[in-house]
């Protein structure tokens, strides 16, 4: 992030004992990572220099996806509930979502160092913190996330707008912009619309070919017909996206294989490879910033042979595997974490959300 | 080789361009490797200090395997022919070996910088010439092998033997011994009892669970029995293993795992780890050196999972990729090599190999 002009001001855990069991993969490991939490993103804010730049301080809450593999669709129980019924303010108990992805963002298991906050409560608080330290600057939030992490960044932003947390004390109401990547449907036709009451801006880019963002539904529908009519007895079907799409074909790419993997059309770098090459719709394929379109075999078998690109290059040298003093291979302790840091009850506090601890 | 006391002196490469396809993994980028020359092993040379403490200078030709996979058993064509009729020097026509084997061994591509000479002729110019430099001292010559490379050791040291390389000019004869590990078949029972004439000393360990050690001959029977049957009509069905056997067995190991894989029960590391433990027939299973049992899962599944060691965790950074000045991702280039040497030629000639040059 150093390098874009960014700086890290705090990582969000998750706990990944909910009820969705390939969102994660869990730690086979205990003392090298823990069993319950899992790392799903980071706050970030620009550095003076990119401030300068931009006419404004940004700060970014970026969620991650899940790498390659695409399991965690069929996790989806395909059940909206209503926002409310996890604590989050909402004024009209019709706006529904997802609720896999409600548990991701508002659980936490208070047996679990990285965890016992909930994201939720990690990130508000976070942004309360930047909020403050930075209010006499003009300001920005953008929300970013792919797959997973995108409804992650959605059901955040939705969060931020609703709960006021974006309302400086002198009342600027700093915007709050959402750039989703590869995003499967969140909520209802309702929350869509709140998240437009709320003037939330959202870019949700997309590969035609992408069956993520199909879902739920589609998904789900093909998969388990028989369970889906049973719930359709009793639930309105009323999935709908949010925000403006921009939607990528593979296809027009050059550099890319003909193929029908669903993980290559889902994958995030590929994703930014097609965003490189498009000037609009029926214009030519050119890549323009200089994006190294070798960053699309990192976790894929994408690129075409000829550009002489290994398939799946991105991993650690012997696993991260070691020698020690004394010539034995192993796990190198973990870099130390910071627990949570002191003055998150604080802001709890200032933001109503402290009451069960 | 240096941690050990051994510098090598030439590294021996042999064409891939034989009947024989499982043996090599092609390389898909000929800008990075050659597609017709393959690293097979090299030559080294204990260092002064180390032929001190061994009371000589001991000369290794040391033979690499394939790694883990076993394809290429079922390349072997189960057909012995006569070591003569490749141009090795044998009194007897009925002295037979392996023709996988032995083409490997003796087969060049004029056109190929890497093996333009044969195996054969690259080892047996190197040990020619390390002999001239040593000619004084006290010396030894051992060859090792694993696998595919073991059926070479063997041939090598026949070779060696039998051409009366190993004899200096004032008449010693340099004692030859073969390591070898998860070796097959070679040859036939003329052919071992010509190793014995000759006077090679010869280990030949093995894990009892390995199938290699029973082919050629098992391998080939189950999977093609209607050809085999054909073939046994024409010739003699004789392979005979070469020298002692010490036999191990991973189901002694405590690290190891309950496993039908045969990758496992055919790896080199695993082996090291047996001959590691092992004390004797009947005795307790002891790590004797301290050797590091982590080593057995570089290229298996093999270690019990509480050892907490990730199998197959032998691997490159990002597979060899690298970041550019630009900031671009590509495959480095290889470390050149240097051609042939220069005085093979000399030494071909005088070992009367030059004729054809």
């Amino acid at each position: 992030m150093a390098d874009h002009g960014y700086v890290v001001s705090r990582y969000i855990f998750a706990t990944s004992n909910i009820n969705l069991p390939n969102f994660f993969k869990k730690s086979r490991w205990p003392k090298v990572w823990s069993k319950s939490a899992n790392w799903i993103g980071y706050v970030a804010v620009s550095n003076d220099e990119i401030s300068k730049r931009l006419g404004r301080r940004d700060i970014v809450v970026a969620w991650r996806g899940t790498v390659t593999r695409l399991e965690w669709i069929a996790d989806l129980m395909d059940f909206l509930k209503p926002i409310s019924s996890n604590k989050i303010p909402c004024p009209d108990s019709t706006v529904k979502v997802e609720s896999g992805f409600l548990d991701l963002y508002t659980d936490k298991d208070v047996n679990c160092r990285f965890c016992k906050f909930s994201a939720r409560e990690q990130i508000l608080t976070e942004v309360k913190r930047l909020l403050e330290i930075y209010q006499l600057e003009e300001l920005s939030l953008t929300i970013t996330g792919h797959s997973l992490g995108s409804a992650l960044a959605i059901l955040s932003a939705y969060d931020i707008v609703e709960t006021g947390l974006n309302v400086l004390q002198d009342s600027r109401a700093v915007p709050v912009s959402v750039f989703s990547f590869s995003r499967p449907r969140v909520g209802n036709v309702r929350f869509k619309e709140r998240m437009e009451v709320l003037g939330v801006k959202v870019l949700r880019v997309v590969n035609v070919h992408d069956i993520v963002p199909k879902s739920p539904g589609l998904f789900f529908n093909e998969n388990v017909p028989l369970l889906l009519m049973k719930m359709a007895e009793r639930l309105p079907w009323s999935y709908s996206h949010v925000g403006v799409e921009l939607s990528l074909d593979h296809k027009n790419s050059p550099f890319l294989k003909e193929t029908g993997d669903l993980s290559c059309a889902h994958n995030l770098e590929a994703l930014l490879h097609l965003l490189d090459g498009y000037h609009g719709q029926g214009h030519r394929f050119v890549l323009a910033s200089g994006r190294d379109p070798a960053l699309v075999n990192k976790a894929t078998d994408f690129l075409k042979d000829h550009y002489l690109v290994p398939p799946y290059w991105r991993q650690y040298e012997n696993k991260g595997m070691v020698r020690n003093e004394d010539g034995r291979w192993m796990q190198p302790e973990r870099p130390k974490l910071d627990d949570q840091p002191e003055d998150t009850h604080r802001y709890l506090k200032q933001l109503g959300l402290a009451s069960h601890h």
